[in-house]
C-alpha cells in the first residue's frame, strides 16, 4: 500500500517547507518535490498544510466516576479524536485499591479491545501503594508503559499522601518513567465541599467556589518540590490558572525535572459561566474548574514560550442527559448537588481546530509551535518520538491534510463522540482537516469516516525520553 | 519607685533622639531634657543607647524532647535572656496527644511557677486536633494566649496533617488568633531518614541531607496557601533559606496576611559545619537544619527590607555532655546516630549583641531596624504593643542601656544559661547592654546579675493583633 | 512661650501611644501622662491624634513655566499647606542656562523673602552643567541645600543629557549630596509630540500619548543604573506607573541606593481622564502624564511595602481660567494645543486628607505608615530629622491634632491657594487638622488661619542623609 | 551536479531521524531511506550527524576600527568558518559619517567580491542619520538588507543618541526591517575611560572596569523601551550578562518584539581574565567587555530556554602581534594603554565544537536546540528561512557532516583565519564536521579545503521575518 501525497506545505515542530509525500506501507518514506509512484493512490493537498496527527495525552475513556461512566468508549472517542485530527491518545488506567497495577492494565487493555480506531497508549494512575504495587512499578516499563498519575485531590477515593507521591517518584526516576499528578490540595478542597454543603450551596458555582486557585497552585509547589528532592521527572496535568504556572516557573528555573500541560477550555471558560441559569453549569464541572479571565492570557503565554510544553483535552465526557435511553447516567446525577455531578468535559475532538483559530489565525503562536504542542511534545515527552509526533523519514504516516481555509461552526450536532453538548457551541472555527491519516490509512476523508473499528494500535511506550 | 535614666539616647524603630526617660512604678512616666526627680534613682547614661527590651517570641524552656529535656528551664533560661538584653519571651506549650489544650497551659504554668525572671508568655502547639480541641481553641484568647503553633514535621510525633492545618486555620482567622507553622514537609524528611539509615548514615551532616531546603519552602508554600484559602493570619518560624523566602514574597504579593521570622544562627552557620570532625556538628543539630552560604544574604535581606517581620532563636539548648552530673542527657544522646540527636540549638544570650554586631554595626541595617525585628515588631505581632516593643510614655520600663563601645568575645565560659557551648564561641561583639531593666527593676548591672527568681510576669497577650 | 496639649494620642511612624505634649519654645520638651504647666496655653486633644506635620518634599511655588508662573506664591502656597495640615517644604530652585547655582538659590530665596509661614528649604535643578557648575555644586552643601535634581525630559528646556547626570551623580556622591530626576525620555517624547502635532493631534489626551509609561520606566531605569555605576544616592520623583517602580525594584534589590516617591494624584485619576469634554482635560495635564487605573494598586502597595518611601504632591498649580483679572496666564494657553498647557497640578492643601482617607480609613496602611511617608521619611532622607518629621523631646514642635472624625468635601471653593479648581473636587474625606502647630506656633485654628506671613524658615539641611 | 549522502541521522531544530540526503545541484531534492542514484557522488554518513550548517549573524570581516582593521578578509575569514561548520554570515557594513548607506554597502560588497567562499548577507549600521539618510533606509530592503545596525556606545566614533533610535526604529517598523543594537551606555563608559586614564589606569583589566555591566543592562533596558514605544522588531546583540538578561525577560513578557543573542566567549572567559600577566589581557578585549562567572550560567539557561535565540561570535580579529611583516597591526597599538587596544576577538572557527561540545555533551542543551540557536533561529530572524536554516525539501544543502566522535584540542596553530590566537587554547573539544558543504559544494573535505575562493554569495535577504 502506497498514498502520495503532492504538493503540500509540511508543517513540523521547527520547519514549514513544501514537499511530497510517499507514504509506503504505514511509514513515511520519501520526501521530495515532484515525486510521482505508479502504485500509490495519490491525495492532492495543493493549497493544503500538512500536519502530524495530533496527540492527546489526556484522555478518560470508559472511565468509571461517580457512579457512572465517561460517555465515550474506545470507539466513540477515537471517532470523534479523528474527526478533529488526533490520531494517537494516551488514557488513564486506573488501579483499583487492593488490586494489583497489572490488574488494572488488563482492564483497560480489554476496554480497547476490538474497538480502537486511533493508536493509544496508557498511563496508569496509582491510589493505593502498597510494597507490593512499588515492587511491581519497573514492570509497566516492559509493559510499554513508562508514565504514572498520581492524584493530590478526590480525598478518600484517588487521592494518595505525600510519601506515595515521594515513594513512587523516587522509583519512577530510577527507571527513567515520568510522574504525573493531578494537583489541588484535597484535604481543603474535602474541607470546603463539607462545609458548603453544610450551608446549602449546592449550585454548580459551588464546585469552583471550593476548589480555589491557590489550593491547585500549593499542590503543584508541592509535587514541584517532590521531583526535586527524588530528581524525578514531573509532568503536572490541567494547569488552569496563573498562581500554578508561577509555581511551574519557579521550579523550572530551579534546574527541575518539571514540565507541565494545559488544556483548552481554560483559555475559553471561565468560573462565572458556572452560574449561567439552571443546570446549565453542570456541563461545564471538571477538575481543576474554570477559573478567571485574568488566567487565559497566562496560560496562552505560557504556551507560547515554552513555559508550558503541551495542550491536552482532559476529555471526559459525561452525558447532559443522561437519562435518555441508551445512555449512560451523566451530569443529571448532580441536579441536587454539585458534588454529585460527574467532573469532566468533553473535548478530544474540539482541541486541534480551537487551538488552531485562536492560537494561530489568533496570532499567538506560529503554525510551528501549534504542531509542537499538540504533537511533537506529547511524543516526545511520552516516549513516542520518533514514530510519532512528527512528518519525517520512518515516522508513521499519521498525517492531516490541513485546509487552513476550511471554516465551520462548532455544534453538538456535528460531533462524532457519545455527547450531547459541546463547550464551544457556536465557537466559527477556521482551519481543520479534510484528511485524515493514521499509519497511511484513511480515517477520515472529507467529513466521511474511512477509519475501522479496532485497527487501532496499543502504543508500547519507552522510558527514559525526553525532558523538555 | 522611680528611676531616672539620663542623658541616653532613646532609639525606637523609627526615631532617635536625646531625652531623659523617668520610670514611675513598672512604666516610663516622662520623656524631656534635663529631668530632675529627687526620689528617683538615677541611671547615667551619657553617651549610651536607649534601647526597648528584647523579645524572642520563639523559645523552648524545660522543653520534652527525645527522650530527654531542654536544658534551660525558666529560671536559667531567663538569667541568660537577661544578660543578652532580652526581657520578654514567649514560650511553646506542646499539647500531649489525647490531652486538651487547658492541660498543657497548666502544665506550661507551672514549668514557669516561682522561677520567671523575666516576662513571659505562650503559643499553644496542637498536636491532636480532636473536635473538643477545636472547640476549646478560642477559650486561649481569654486565656492570654492568642497565637497557635502547627508542626508540619515530625512525623508521628508532632506533625499535623493538611485537614488540622485548614481547620486550625479557620478558627484562628474567625477569632482573631496568630497562627504559627513549623514548616517542614515531614512526609518526605520521614522517607529520606529511614533510606538514609538503611544505608548506614549515621554522622551529624545526614540530618540535613535528610532534610533539603526545598522540603522547607515547600510546607511553607503549603501553609501559605491555607491561608490565603482561611483568610488566617499567618507567621512562619525559623525560615532559614532562600527558597522559602520566595514563597513567602509571593504569598505577600498576593496580599496574604503572612509574615515570617528567620533565627541568627542561619546567618552564621551552614551546612558544612555539621561535618566538622568528632561529634561537633552535634552541637549544630536543629530543624530546619543549617543551609548554605549563598542563603544568609538572602535573610539579612529579607530581614532589612521588611519580607521578614522578626529575628527570633528558637532557643532550645541540650547540654553537649549532658553525662556530667546535674545535667539531662543533651547531644550525647544521639553519639551513635544523627536521628538521636536532640534538636536545638542554645542562643537566647546572643540573639541582641549578634544581630547589632553584624546587622547594625556590619551596615546590614539601622539601629531603628534592629529595635522593630527585635522588639517592636514582636510586640506588634504578637499582641503585646504598646505595652511592650517600644520606648514610650505608658510603656512597660524595658530597657536596655545599650554601650555601643562595649566590646566583648562571645565564650560559653561566659554564658549565664544552662550550656556548655556556643554557636558564636570566639566572635567579637561590639555593642551590648550596660543595664537591663524589666518594668522599671534592673535585671542586669554592669554584669552582675540583679534581678529576681519568680517576679517574671506571665503575659496575657491580645488577639487581633497587627499585621505587617 | 509654652503650650500644652492634652490627651492626644500620639502617632509616630512606628509607634501610637497616649501621652500629653509640653512644648517650650519652638520644640518639644516633655512627653508624658497628665502634665501641667501653668504657663502653657492649653489645647485639649481628647480623642485626636497627634501626628508630625506634613512635609512634601516636592513642590513649585512661583515657577516660571511656559511663559507663565505658577499660580501659588510663598504665601498663598504655604497657606494652602498649612491648612492641609503640611508645615515644611521643599521647592525646587531652578538653574537658568549659562547662570550659576548661586544665582539662582539666590532668586529663589528672594521668592520666600518676608512671605513664608510655613518652613521651606530648597532642592537645585541643574540645567547646565559647565565645568564651573560643576565645581559649585559642593557649596551648596554648606548653603543646606543637599539636593540636586535632574531633568531627563523637556528636551531644550530643562533636559539634561546622561554625560551630565553621570558627572552630577559622581560629584554628589562624594559629597553626600543627593541627586533627584525627573524621570521621562525626553528624546522619545519630543518625537511623538512633533509627530502628533504633525497629524493635528492637539486634544490634552495627546498630552499623555506623548508621554508613554515605558518612556518613563525607561529614563528610571537608567538613571538607577548612573546611581549603580556612581555609587550615589538617588531618589526618582513623581514615579506614575507599575512599569517604572518595576526598574526600582530591580535597582534596590541589586543594593544601589535608590529611593522613590510618587505623588497623590497617580492613584486617583487616570488618563482616560484627560478625555473629558472640553478643556476639562487640561487641569489634569502634569508630566509624567495620568497613567492606568492598574497603576494605581502597584502604586498603593509599593508605598505599603516599603519599595517607595515618600508621597509627595509635585504641587505646580496653574490657574485654570487665568484670563479673569488679578491672576497669571494659567491653562488657557493650551487652548489650541496640549503642548502649550502649562504642565501641574495643584495638591499641597488635599495630599494630608486623601490619603489618610484612602490609606488609613481605606485599609491601605495603618497610621504609622501615614505618618512616615508623610512626614519622617520625607525629613530622613532630606536631612531635616530630627529637626522635623517626628514627635519625639527636642525636635521642632509642628504637630497636627488630627481629628480622625472630621467629615468634609474636597471643593475649590473651600481651598486655600491661587487655584480655581481642585482635582479631587467632591471626594468626600474623613480625618483632618483641627489644630496645625509649626514650632509651637498654631498656623490654623479649627478652619481659621492664625498663622503669620514671614514667619516661615528658611530650613537648612544636612547632606550625608539616610537612605531607605 | 548530484550528492547522496547515505545512512546519517538528520538533526533539525525539532526533529532527529535517519534518512539518507539526495542533493541535486544546489538544493535538498529528496530525504528517504535507502536512496540510490547513479549519477550521484555519494558521501557515507554511517554514525554521522547531518546539521544544518551554521550561520553567525555577527562577524565583522575587514572591519577598520581603530586605526587597523580586523585581521580576517572575506577569504581567510570565510575559510575559517567553513573549518568550523559555519557556512553562511552576516557582516557589518559601518556607515561613513556624512556618507549614504548605499555607498557603505558598496564598499562592503567591493571587500567580499571575488573573495567569499561561503555565504554571506549584510546588516548596515548606522552612525549618521541625517533626513536623507533616514529617506534611504527603506531602499535597503530591495538591497536585500533588512536589518539595521546602531550603536549606542562608543562616544563620537559609532555611538547614536537616542532620537536617532527612536527614529530608525519608526522607519524599521514601517518596513518590516529588523533593528539591531550594540546596547552600553557609550556617555557612561566615555567618563570613566577618560577618569581611569588620567588616573593612569593603563592595564587591559580597565577596559572591564570603564565598562560595567549595569551600563549594558541600562542600554538595553533603553532600547527594548524604545522598542516597545515604537513597535519596532528588536535584536539585542552580544548580551554578556545577567543584569542585561533580566531587561530582555522584562520586555518580552511586556508583549514587545525584542530578542537578544550572547556570544561564545561570556560563557568562557572572565573578567579576571583580562588581568593576566603581560600583554595575554589584550587577547580579550572585546566590547561589551567579558564579565563574572555568575553570568555563565545565566546565559547557558537563556539559550536553553528560549530567553535568548541566538548564539554568535561577533569574530572581529586583531592579530595579538600585528608587527610581523605581512600582517596588519594588531592588539600590539594598545600596548601603552588599554584604550588604545582595537576591540575584537576571534571565534567564527570554534563556536560549532565549542558549543557543541560544552552545550550538547555538557548536557545543557538537546542537539536539536543547539540546531536552532546556531542555524535555524538565526536564518528565521534574519530572512533567509527556509532556503537556510534546516534540511529540508527545496533548501539550500548547506549541510554538516558531524562526527560526534572525533576530539581534538583547539589551538591557534590549527586555525584556519588570520589569526595568532585562540581564546580557547587547549580545550578538549568532542564532535565537529568531517563534511561541510555549501550549496551541495564540498567545502572541507576530512580537513582538506576543498572551497573556492570567489564562489561564496551574497544573500539577499527578506523583510517581515520572523519574531521568535
Amino acid at each position: 500500500m502506497k498514498t502520495l501525497i503532492k504538493n503540500g506545505t509540511i508543517v513540523t515542530a521547527s520547519d514549514t517547507f513544501q514537499a511530497d509525500i510517499l507514504i509506503d506501507g504505514e511509514q513515511i518514506a520519501l520526501l521530495g518535490r515532484d515525486l510521482s509512484d505508479g502504485d500509490a493512490t495519490v491525495i492532492d493537498a495543493t493549497g493544503k498544510l500538512l500536519l502530524p496527527g495530533g496527540i492527546d495525552v489526556h484522555t478518560h475513556l470508559d472511565m468509571p466516576f461517580g457512579g457512572t461512566f465517561s460517555s465515550d468508549d474506545f470507539f466513540t472517542g477515537h471517532q470523534a479524536a479523528a474527526f478533529g485530527g488526533t490520531t494517537s491518545h494516551i488514557d488513564f488506567v486506573i488501579q483499583n485499591k487492593g488490586h494489583s497495577l497489572r490488574q488494572a492494565v488488563d482492564e483497560w487493555h480489554a476496554k480497547a479491545q476490538g474497538k480502537a480506531a486511533i493508536d493509544y497508549g496508557f498511563h496508569v494512575a496509582i491510589t493505593d501503594l502498597t510494597e507490593d504495587v512499588l515492587a511491581e512499578i519497573p514492570s509497566l516499563v516492559q509493559a510499554g508503559i513508562p508514565s504514572l498519575k498520581l492524584f493530590m485531590a478526590y480525598k478518600g477515593v484517588l487521592q494518595v499522601d505525600d510519601t506515595t507521591l515521594f515513594r513512587t517518584m523516587q522509583v519512577a526516576a530510577q527507571h527513567g518513567m515520568l510522574v504525573m499528578v493531578h494537583a489541588e490540595n484535597g484535604d481543603a478542597i474535602a474541607e470546603l465541599i463539607k462545609q458548603h454543603l453544610a450551608q446549602g450551596h449546592t449550585a454548580p458555582k459551588y464546585h469552583a467556589i471550593t476548589r480555589p486557585a491557590i489550593a491547585e497552585a500549593e499542590a503543584t509547589g508541592r509535587a514541584i518540590a517532590m521531583a526535586g528532592m527524588t530528581g524525578a521527572t514531573l509532568y503536572v496535568v490541567h494547569m488552569s490558572c496563573e498562581e500554578s504556572i508561577e509555581q511551574l516557573v519557579l521550579g523550572r528555573a530551579k534546574g527541575f525535572n518539571v514540565m507541565g500541560e494545559s488544556c483548552v477550555q481554560y483559555m475559553f471558560l471561565f468560573e462565572q459561566d458556572l452560574d449561567k441559569p439552571g443546570r446549565e453549569g453542570a456541563k461545564l464541572v471538571c477538575s481543576p474548574p474554570l477559573r478567571q479571565p485574568k488566567d487565559a492570557p497566562v496560560i496562552w503565554q505560557a504556551l507560547r514560550d515554552g513555559t508550558l510544553q503541551v495542550v491536552s483535552t482532559d476529555h471526559c465526557p459525561f452525558w447532559f442527559d443522561g437519562s435518555q435511553p441508551g445512555r449512560k447516567p451523566g451530569k443529571e446525577l448532580g441536579a441536587d448537588s454539585f458534588d454529585k455531578i460527574p467532573n469532566g468535559v468533553p473535548g478530544i475532538e474540539d482541541r486541534m481546530g480551537v487551538m488552531w483559530h485562536h492560537g494561530v489565525n489568533g496570532g499567538r503562536m506560529s503554525a510551528n509551535r501549534f504542531v509542537e504542542i499538540t504533537s511533537t511534545n506529547p511524543a516526545k515527552i511520552f516516549g513516542l518520538y520518533p514514530r510519532k509526533g512528527t512528518i519525517a523519514i520512518g515516522a508513521d504516516a499519521d498525517i492531516l491534510v490541513w485546509n487552513p481555509d476550511k471554516e465551520y461552526t462548532i455544534s453538538a450536532a456535528n460531533l462524532h463522540g457519545a455527547i450531547d453538548y459541546s463547550l464551544y457551541e457556536g465557537m466559527v472555527i477556521r482551519g481543520g482537516a479534510d484528511q485524515v491519516l493514521l499509519r497511511g490509512h484513511l480515517l477520515v476523508d472529507g467529513g466521511a469516516w474511512t477509519g475501522q473499528r479496532g485497527a487501532g494500535q496499543f502504543l508500547h511506550r519507552n522510558a527514559h525520553a525526553a525532558i523538555l
